[in-house]
Formats: structure tokens, C-alpha cells, sequence
């Protein structure tokens, strides 16, 4: 397999543009000077503008899990309450770290079901100082309703951290009107930069939180990302990935050209897209909606075929030079996984559909080919 | 200023060889592929020659920071006793993160004086589960006594955590024969890599205590490294910054080519080299010295002269194009901090002192040039 030519449909990391690959080729600078501080007050700008909003903005050098550590920990201690909401894998890794620095009140659905606010709300009415929620669950392919747990989290005062990791940059995603306290994102999404990057917007309520917390985690304290990023020349507290910044900068620029509408736009159609395409070829969704729950517009969870395994599509679709993605733990097998995040396109998706059905024809699945894809097109060219 | 065209003669970011950038301009890849599991091997087998250990070996994606919180929060807990030897601001941030997992007995010297090893002896000698050293104390330029502080610990059954953040891979550092039970290194000072990784190397006994610690850091915690390290396509536990791996892989082929042997004496000398320069400017070393510690041979930490501040020297440098350091907190304005790390040559160094002597003798310390240059240039001609 030629690694400089496959075309990386997973859920992250994903395709880095050229333009992006090259800033990385930058030599190092010393990462406590005006140039650094430059490049980090560009990227907090243009972020502020897809986080939709007015709070701080940190650039961790660690992976999304370093943000999502950081957001917990940072503002929760022992003997706080944390409902943690799980419906995949990502919000059991919110409820396992929540457990490390606070008692946990889990509110577990089984992976792929939708979460019931009817429940949230009766948790949070017992009372809590933060609720985590995954708003994109990108195990299991559903958008969960963060506007109205953030609306739920107000009400009782309790502080809302979300991953974003999977939604912000590349869905709606609007944390100063759903009062997210603290919403998470990872570099290697649909940002469209390399992995190593995490970016965690947090507000005023959730510094003011922080204060109480005494054993907060060191490297990902966001205290101390606070203190070096109010200097006059802004700064991290611990020495930054700086090829990942030249990198991310690049890719924001990037993601300002293009505009978040269109953007936003672009992710919902070609998701559609595959959700059409593999209707017409008998796949089934994986997650179960209700009215509040909406496939992700990110990445498309499809129950694996009958008679043939979720590995068994995506090791078939990597040797057709398509990398997409399996199920994870519980879910292996039983799913697979098509993302569409990031600067991908109609040209990518039509590909990926086009393969799909090379493989599930071969396997015999389906009689010809062409359905598929025909169904995509019809969504993409109705936009 | 042109940052392409400066010479970084800083304790890190060091300069990285074109070949280095370039190996950051590959696509992305699918971190749980036995393409990323290969460069993960590769590197890990030649990090493990350059530690002289054949404990394991993990890649963390985070800064050298990241890799001494994984050190100390994965092996002790509450109620744990852990000796924090400071003579330096690396030393303190070891007590510090310390002091979040366990209970720290502080063994603090000023900084930028030696270590009393009767003392630490007494320490151990109540009880300790684990003690930590900075090998190398970046903010001193001084060279902590590793391999007595090895002997001890392992005389007194406790863990040997160590920093070898700024020694290994640019001065001789020997895990195994020194019985360091973890050793941490960041990616961007001698190994001449970008910021951004760290690399923990961890022994058996360290895994045993690990495995009664409940409340491990989650990001940096070395067990989940262990478990996605040990199988058969060995793995990071969550995302890596692949484009920092590409780039450390070439750096360590880099070190390889050359030889760890001609590397140290490489460092060495040109160390040597910078004190013999400072000293014909009648510019004092800053650490003091006793019979068990050193100069480093990786950064070299003066007094600044009468009259002149550190950071005026670091600013007129860098106004010529080199990029040294100033003196961090306390010590600001008190000491400049000349690096030699990585892939510096002798001709970086005799620019690096041309430079220094233009600098001084602007502000009317010396009155002539050369001598520093002379001075620099016989240490290299006797090697």
C-alpha cells in the first residue's frame, strides 16, 4: 500500500491539505517570543470564531484526551459531583476520568442508544457541580443534544463541559448560546490538522470553579494555560509542539477561507450523502435516534452487514487504498465507521461509496453497482 | 528578523535538520496500523541504545513536562514518601508535581549549588518509595550526580526517577547501570527533534508499584502506555502527534548515523569550549561545584557581568541573530544560558562567542575581540 495515496475516510486523523504539510516544514523559534506569541493569538482568534465564542481559548500540546483530562480536572475535586453521560465509548472516557478527580453520578445509556433528558434532568435536580456530555459520540455515529443539556446545566448551576472533539470545526456548534463552560476539540478532526493538538475554550464560571480545586492535573492544569496565556505576549505554560502550531494556524486559515456555514454545510451534505448511499445499498444506521438525537453529521456509523464483519469491510476497503473505520471494543464487528471530516469532498465521498460497493459486491451483498452512489449524487446535487 | 535565518543556541527548541522538517511533510496515517506500529518500533529500539537500557520504552505525546508528571503520578500515591531533590527550577517542578500525588520530603539546595549527597543519604535512610533527580538542571547549568543518587536509592529499596531531559542523547547517560527506574527525555533538546514528545523509559520495578497506584494521571499514565506498547502492532493509548513521530524517527537515525560515542564527545567539547571562551571574557560560570558534580555539557549557565544584565545580553543577541537564553525566575537577569544541544557544530559555537564578544564589547567589558574565539578554538583543535 502506498501510504502517500490512500485516502483516509476514518474518524480522524484525517487528510492534512498540502499548504498544511508544508508550514510544518518552518524551522523551530524559541516558543517564549513575540513570533511564538503571534502565531498563538492567530490561531486563539480565528478559533474563537468556530467555537462561536467569547472565552478563552487554549491550545494544549497533548491529544484530545489531554483536553478532556484537563477540562475535568481542572475544575472538579474530591467530594464534588460529576453526572457523567455516557452513550459510547468517549463518554465512558469522560466518566473514567471524571472518577479520578470527583465522585461520579453515572448516567449510562447503552452505546448507540440516545440519551433520555427526562433522566438527565431528574440527576441534576439531585444536584451536581458539572455534567459531561460527548456532543458528537463518534464510537457510535450520534449527535447528542448539547443545547438542551446546556439549557439543563444552567438551570441547575452546574458547570457543562463537552467534547467537542469530533463536532467543532466541523458541525453547529455554538458554546457562548448553549453555555458550554468548557467545550474541548482535537487538532486532527475536523480542523484538518495533524494529531497532537487539543483546543479547550473555558469561561469565566469555570476559572472561578478552578480556584477551589487544589489537586488539579499538572501538565494539563488549565490554571496555569490561564496565567501564561494572559501575558502581554500570550505563551503556554509548558513548551509547545510548535510544528503542530504552524500547522493548525495554517489549517485555520484554511477553515476562515472556506467560512464555518459552508463549512458546516459541506460536513451535513456529504454525511447525508453516505447515509443515503448506504440506504440504497441495504446497510442499516447503527444508532437509534428520538426527537432530541440526530445522526452525527461527522461520521457515519452503519451496522455491519449481514454475514459479513465489520473488520472484514473496513480490511477490504484498506486493501482498495480507503481507510476507513471498524467498531471499537463492544462495538467491534458489529459496526462500521465513514467519516467525513475535515476538508473532505464530493470527489472522497463518491470514491468511498464507489469502493464500498466494490467490496460488498465481491462479497456478495449486492448484485451491481451503481446505487449507491447514484443516491449520493442526488443529495450532493440537490444542495 | 528572519526566523528562517537564526542560529537557536537556546536550552531548546534546538535546531532541526532540514531532513528532519521534511520527514513532517508525509500524510497522515492511521495510528493503529502496522505502518505507524513500525516507525514506533523503529524508534523505540533506537531510543533504547541511546538510554543504554533494556527497560521499556514509551513515545508520550506531550512535552518533557508531560513525561515527568508520568513518571512520578503513575508509580506513587497518597501516603507515598518521595524525596524531591531541587537545586534548579527543574528540580522544583519534579517537588511540585510530586507534592500532587504524594508527600513530598523536600531536599533543597539554592540553586545552582551542588548537591550534599550526605544529606540525601540521610533522607533515604528514613524511608522513601521513590526519589527524583534532575540529571541535567537546565536552569543551572549544572550536572547532578546521577549515578550516586542511583546507588543510593537502589541501597535503600527506592524508586530512581530521573530528568534527563536536557542529558540524554547529548551527554552520557546509562539507565540501566545507574539503575534508573524511569528516565524522561523531551523530543526537542538533544535528540534535535521538534517539541513536542517525550520519551519515558521505565523498569520492572516501576511497573510493580504502578499496579498498586489507584489514582494515576489519565493522559500520562504509563500503565495504559505498557498496555498499548505490549501488543502485537504496539501502539499509543490515544492519539499520537504523527507528524512529531516522523519527524523524531529521522532525528534518531540522524543520532544513529553518527554514534552516541562521537555525540557526547561532541557536546562535551563544545561545552568546554564555550567555558573556555566565557572565562578568557572574564564571564564566571554560574553553578558551584563539588567533588560529585559538573559542568554541563549541554548548556552552559554564566553569571552576567558587572554591569550588564542577563537579559540585555540575551536581547543584543538576539538582535545579531542568536537566540541564547536569560536566567528563568529567580534568576533572571542574574545568569545567561548558552545551549549546545543536538546537532551544534563548532562553527555555530565560534559564531555564537563572535557574537558574544561584539556584544560585549559594544557595552564596554571587553575592549578588544578574539580572545573568547582563541580560547574557544584551541579546546576544539586539542580534541
Amino acid at each position: 500500500m502506498d501510504l502517500e495515496d490512500t485516502l483516509l475516510m476514518m474518524p480522524g486523523p484525517v487528510s492534512v491539505a498540502p499548504r498544511v504539510l508544508r508550514a510544518m516544514s518552518k524551522p523551530m523559534i524559541n516558543h517564549r517570543s513575540a513570533e511564538f506569541a503571534g502565531i498563538y493569538t492567530d490561531c486563539r482568534e480565528i478559533l474563537s470564531n468556530i467555537f462561536k465564542t467569547d472565552n478563552d481559548i487554549f491550545l494544549l500540546s497533548g491529544s484530545g484526551t489531554a483536553g478532556m483530562e484537563a477540562a475535568v480536572g481542572s475544575v472538579v475535586g474530591k467530594g464534588d459531583k460529576v453526572i457523567a453521560i455516557e452513550n459510547g465509548k468517549f463518554g465512558e472516557r469522560f466518566k473514567d476520568i471524571a472518577a479520578l478527580y470527583a465522585d461520579v453520578v453515572p448516567a449510562v445509556f447503552e452505546w448507540g442508544l440516545p440519551i433520555d433528558l427526562e433522566l438527565i434532568k431528574e440527576k441534576l435536580e439531585e444536584g451536581a457541580k458539572a455534567i459531561t456530555l460527548v456532543h458528537n459520540e463518534t464510537s457510535t455515529g450520534i449527535l447528542n443534544p448539547a443545547a438542551e443539556i446546556g439549557k439543563l446545566a444552567r438551570k441547575h448551576d452546574a458547570l457543562f463541559i463537552m467534547d467537542g472533539v469530533t463536532s467543532i470545526g466541523g458541525d453547529d456548534v455554538r458554546v457562548d448560546e448553549w453555555g458550554v463552560d468548557i467545550a474541548v476539540v482535537g487538532s486532527q478532526k475536523c480542523l484538518a490538522a495533524p494529531p497532537g493538538l487539543s483546543i479547550v475554550s473555558v469561561s469565566e464560571k469555570a476559572f472561578e470553579a478552578m480556584k477551589e480545586v487544589t489537586k488539579r492535573p499538572y501538565y494539563n492544569d488549565l490554571l496555569a494555560y490561564k496565567k501564561s496565556g494572559d501575558k502581554p505576549k500570550p505563551e503556554t505554560p509548558y513548551t509547545p509542539a510548535i510544528p503542530l502550531f504552524y500547522a493548525l494556524q495554517e489549517a485555520l486559515h484554511i477553515i476562515k477561507e472556506e467560512g464555518m456555514d459552508a463549512r458546516i454545510k459541506r460536513h451535513r451534505i456529504l454525511s447525508e450523502a453516505v447515509r443515503a448511499a448506504v440506504a440504497e445499498l441495504n446497510i442499516e444506521m447503527f444508532p437509534q435516534l428520538n426527537e432530541s438525537s440526530h445522526y452525527s453529521n461527522t461520521i457515519s456509523a452503519m451496522k455491519a452487514p449481514a454475514g459479513i464483519e465489520g473488520e472484514d469491510i473496513k480490511n477490504d476497503m484498506r486493501k482498495q487504498g480507503v481507510i476507513i473505520a471498524g467498531g471499537q471494543e463492544r462495538l467491534k464487528n458489529k459496526i462500521f465507521r465513514i467519516g467525513c471530516m475535515g476538508n473532505v469532498t464530493s470527489r472522497d465521498v463518491l470514491s468511498t461509496i464507489q469502493q464500498l460497493e466494490i467490496v460488498l459486491n465481491k462479497r456478495g451483498y449486492i448484485d451491481s453497482l451503481g446505487a449507491g452512489i447514484e443516491a449520493a449524487i442526488r443529495v450532493i446535487d440537490r444542495a
